[in-house]
C-alpha cells in the first residue's frame, strides 16, 4: 500500500483517476508503485534507469476496458502509451506522471488462425513465440516472417513498419484489416471490416473510400486492438546461403550485384549484407572477442572475421520454390556472387554449428528465432538503434558506411550495422553501443546517435528508425517544403485526440494533456 | 461568346472567379461554353447525356496553377474536380454549377524514367500508352501494369486502387511516394520525399511517421500532383495460359483449383476467370453474336461459347521467370487444372488468331493493351461497372454469381461479369451493360445496380468499385459499428478541407462549398 500511495500523490494522476481505472479493470490490472514501474523502463536505453517512470500501467482484458480506459483518459484529463504501437516508454517526467502505460498483457488472443487462407487475426498482445506455437500443428505449418525477437508482438512489429526476412517481410503489405479504438471511444473496422457481416475481413485489404490502415502505423491516431495479418504458406523447398567478402571496400561491389538480383525479385528474401561486428554482436558480448577500449580497430575487426569464418561484410538471403527452380536460380546467383574477388559463397551444408547463419536462416525460412546472445548486448546492454533508408547501390552503401564509422569512432564508439535490402532500397541499421553503467557513455552516445541523424540526413539518408529519446531529431529532418507533411500529421492528430489521450514518442503536437 | 456567358451566368460560379482562373492560368486554360463541357460527360453512364454540366475546366499546366485555383476555389466557394483521382464527373444540378474540373491535359510530363532502379516519376495525366512509349527503348524494357485502357491514366488507377495483371497488380504496393496539394495549398511530399535532398524517395515507401500514402487513394485529401510508380523489371521468360470449363457450376471446380495456386503465389500473375460474355464483350457488341431482347438465355450462351472456341468460364493466367522454372510449374498447374472433368487447358501457342486471349495475354506480359472492341461496348456503350470483393472460394464464387444473374435477369440485363483473383480474394467485377438510347433501360439498370450492390452486401460482399451515381450507395452499406469509419475519413476530410474545394463522388461530407 506505501508504493500504491506514493505513485496516486504524485502530481497529475489524480487518486480518482486509479480508482476508476480500478473499478474497470480490476484492481490487479492497474500497476502502481516505483519498483513495479521500473520494470518498464530499459536500463539500456539513452534515457537511462533513471528515467521518468510513468504514472501508472494498466492491462485491458478487452476492447471494452479500452474504451473505459480512453473515457476516464478524457475525463481525468492524462495520456495512455499503448506498449504494442508507441513502442518503449519515454517521456520527460512532467508528462511522464500524467501518463499511463496500457500493457497488452491480457489482450494476447489469437483469435482465429485460418489454414485455408493462410491468416491470422490476433490481439495486439501476441507474440511470434505463441502464434508460432499454434501454428506448428499444421500440415504444412504456415510460416511466419519473424522481424524483431520471438517474443516481439505481431501487431507492435506492423505498426512500427519493422521488416521481417522471408518474402513476406513487409508487414505493412502483409497486414490486412485492423480494428482500433479511436480517442473518443469509437471502434473502428478497416477495409472490409467496416462493413457488417463482411465476409473478406482478412482477405481483401482496401475496402471503400480512403485506405487508412497504413495512418494506424507510427502515429498514435488509436489503439490498435487487433490485426489481420497473412502468413506465408510453407513453399515446397528452402535454400537460405551466404557470401562473405574479405575486405571493408568490397561492400561496393557486393551491393552492386546485389541490386539486380533484388530489384527484379531473383533474391525473393530480404537480402542482408552485415557488417562482422553486426554478426558477432548476434553470438556474444563485444568482451569475448575484444578487451580494448573505443572503438575496435580494423586489424581487430579483420582478425575477428578470421576466427568468426566470415567476411568482414556477408549477405544473407534464400531461395523458395520449387526445387528445380531453385537450382536454376541458384547457379545464376552463386555465379555472379562468385565472381566478385575473393568472395566466398555459402550453401547450409558449409555452415554447419555456424550459430550466427542458422539463426539467420531460421528467420529466413519463416521460423521465429532468437539470436544467441540475445538483442543489443554488445557492449553490456546499452545501445541506441538506428536505420536509415538509403539506394541499394555500392557507392550509397560505402558513402553511408563511411559517415556512421566516421561520427562513431569520434564519438569513441563501435556502430556494428547491417543493410536490409527489400525492394529497391537498403535500410542501413547499426546501433550506438555504449556501457549502460557509464552515464559518460550515455551521453556521448546521446551526442553521437544525434550526429549520425543530422549528418546522414544532410548526405540523403533519412532516419526512418529511432529510439524514442531521439523521435524528434529524426522528424525534424523532414522540413521539406516548410515542413508541411508533418504539419499533416499534426493537423489529424489534433483533430482524432484533441485532448492528447494517446501518447506516443512522436512530436504529434499531442501533449496538451 | 454566347456559350461562355451563358455558362458564367449560372448561379454559383461568378464572372469574377472565372476571370481570376483565366489570369492565373491563360484564357485558352479555362473551358466553358455547354458544348465543350459536354465532352466531360459519358452518354453511357446511368446519369446520361442530360446529366448537369460542371461549370467549367480548367487544364493547369503546374503544381503553382493548382495552388492557384485552389487558392480561387477557396474564396470564390467553389468546388474543384479532379478527373485524376476524383474519376468521371457526377454532380447534381446545384452542385455541378459550382464545381470545376480540373483536366490534366497539361500535366502529362514523365519527370522520371529510372531503368536502374526501375521506377518512373509521373504527372497526373501521363497514360499507360505514354509511358510504354518511353519504356520501349529499354534493353530490356521495363513492364507497364495496365490497370484499364492503355490511354488510361497511371496516377488516376493508383488513386482508385485499380488491379492490373502482373505480378506487379496492386498499384497500392508498387506505389511509391506521391506529391499532393492540399486544400489550404499546402504543397505536401509523402515519404522520403518530406527530406529535403532525400536519395530514397522513389525507393523506399514508407518514410518516418504516419504513413499517410492511402489515405490519398479514393479520399478527395488532396490534389495529387505527382506520383511515383514501381516498374517490373522484364523477366526471362513469360508464359501466358488460359483455361476453359464447359458449364456454368463448372465454376465451382475452377476456383477451387485456383485457389491454393494463388495463394501460394503459384500463379503470381492476377488469375482473371471470366465468363464468356465478359470475353465476348471485349470483342464485339452483344448485337454481332445475339439479336434477342433481355438476357441472353442459357442455351445462346453455350452456342456462343463454342462459336468463340473457349469455354462457359475461362481463366487466365501467367507464369515468369527462368524457363526451367516455368516448366516445372507449369506442369503443377496444368496438372492441376487438366484434372477438372471437361476442362481444356491452352497455351499460347493453342490459341494464335485468338484476340481475346492475345489482349488478355498482352496485359499479363506488361504490355499496354485495349480491347478489340473497346470498353463497355456490349449494349452500345451503355454500363454500370460494379465490383465486390468475395473469399476466392468455389462456394463464394457460385453464390455470387447466382446473386447477380437472378436480379440482373429480373431487371432484364445481362450482366458480363469475372473475378480477378489477386492475394487472398476475387474481385468479381461486372457490368449492367443497357442502351444507352433508351431511359426506360437506364431507369432499369440504375434500379439493377442498387439492388445488386444492396443484395451482395447482405451476402457478405462488399462493393468495392461502383460508378459515381452510385459511390453514396455504395459506401452506406460499410456501416459497421454505428458507420464509425467513415465517420472518421468525413472528420479528416472536414479538417483538412473546411470548405469541401475538392470535389468527388464520395459521401465524405464536403458539399458545404
Amino acid at each position: 500500500m506505501a508504493l500504491a500511495n506514493a505513485a496516486t500523490t504524485r502530481p497529475g494522476l489524480s487518486p480518482a483517476a486509479l480508482d476508476r481505472m480500478r473499478a474497470a479493470l480490476g484492481a490487479d490490472a492497474v500497476v502502481v508503485g516505483s519498483a513495479a514501474l521500473a520494470g518498464y523502463l530499459d536500463p539500456g536505453s539513452l534515457a537511462g534507469p533513471d528515467a521518468a517512470r510513468p504514472a501508472a500501467a494498466v492491462m485491458p482484458s478487452s476492447v471494452e476496458q479500452v474504451r473505459h480506459l480512453l473515457a476516464i483518459a478524457r475525463e481525468h484529463r492524462f495520456a495512455l502509451w499503448p506498449l504494442v504501437g508507441s513502442g518503449r516508454f519515454f517521456a520527460p517526467a512532467d508528462r511522464a506522471a500524467v501518463t499511463v502505460i496500457i500493457d497488452p498483457k491480457r489482450m494476447a488472443r489469437v483469435l482465429e488462425v485460418n489454414e485455408e487462407f493462410a491468416y491470422a487475426l490476433v490481439e495486439p498482445g501476441v507474440t511470434y513465440a505463441q502464434l508460432h506455437d499454434r501454428l506448428r500443428s499444421g500440415k504444412p505449418p504456415l510460416w511466419l516472417d519473424c522481424a524483431s525477437l520471438a517474443a516481439g508482438s505481431l501487431a507492435d512489429d506492423f505498426i512500427n513498419r519493422s521488416f521481417g526476412y522471408t518474402p513476406y517481410n513487409d508487414h505493412v503489405i502483409m497486414q490486412c484489416g485492423l480494428e482500433a479504438v479511436m480517442p473518443d471511444g469509437s471502434v473502428v473496422r478497416t477495409g472490409m471490416g467496416a462493413m457488417p457481416r463482411s465476409s473478406s475481413w482478412q482477405l481483401f485489404k482496401y475496402g471503400y473510400g480512403p485506405y487508412t490502415d497504413g495512418s494506424f502505423t507510427q502515429s498514435a491516431f488509436g489503439i490498435v486492438t487487433k490485426v489481420g495479418v497473412w502468413l506465408m504458406p510453407a513453399p515446397p523447398a528452402c535454400k537460405p546461403f551466404m557470401v562473405a567478402v574479405p575486405r571493408e571496400d568490397d561492400l561496393q561491389r557486393l551491393i552492386e550485384t546485389l541490386k539486380p538480383l533484388k530489384i527484379t525479385m531473383a533474391i525473393p528474401s530480404t537480402a542482408v549484407v552485415a557488417h562482422v561486428l553486426c554478426d558477432a554482436s548476434l553470438a556474444a558480448p563485444r568482451a569475448k572477442y575484444f578487451s580494448g577500449r573505443g572503438p575496435m580497430p580494423a586489424a581487430a575487426v579483420q582478425k575477428l572475421a578470421g576466427d568468426l569464418n566470415r567476411g568482414v561484410w556477408n549477405l544473407y538471403g534464400a531461395l523458395y520454390g520449387l526445387p528445380v527452380g531453385i537450382d536454376a536460380a541458384w547457379k545464376v546467383i552463386s555465379g555472379a556472387f562468385g565472381g566478385i574477388q575473393g568472395a566466398r559463397v555459402y550453401s547450409a551444408d558449409d555452415r554447419k554449428g555456424d550459430a550466427i547463419f542458422e539463426y539467420r536462416a531460421q528467420l529466413m525460412c519463416g521460423v521465429p528465432a532468437t539470436s544467441p546472445s540475445g538483442a543489443g548486448n554488445w557492449m553490456g546492454g546499452g545501445r541506441a538503434e538506428l536505420a536509415q533508408a538509403a539506394p541499394l547501390t555500392g557507392d550509397d552503401a560505402m558513402r553511408a558506411v563511411q559517415i556512421v564509422q566516421r561520427v562513431a569512432q569520434a564519438h569513441g564508439f563501435d556502430y556494428p550495422s547491417a543493410f536490409i535490402a527489400t525492394w529497391r532500397s537498403a535500410l542501413f541499421s547499426g546501433a550506438v553501443a555504449f556501457d549502460p553503467k557509464s552515464n559518460d557513455d550515455r551521453k556521448r552516445a546521446n551526442d553521437c546517435a544525434n550526429a549520425i541523424i543530422t549528418e546522414m540526413a544532410a548526405a540523403g539518408y533519412g532516419t526512418v528508425g529511432a529510439p524514442p529519446e531521439l523521435a524528434e531529431a529524426a522528424a525534424a529532418t523532414y522540413s521539406a517544403h516548410g515542413g508541411t507533411l508533418w504539419q499533416v500529421h499534426r493537423k489529424l492528430k489534433a483533430e482524432l485526440d484533441p485532448h492528447g489521450v494517446i501518447a506516443s514518442p512522436l512530436p504529434l503536437g499531442h501533449r496538451g494533456v
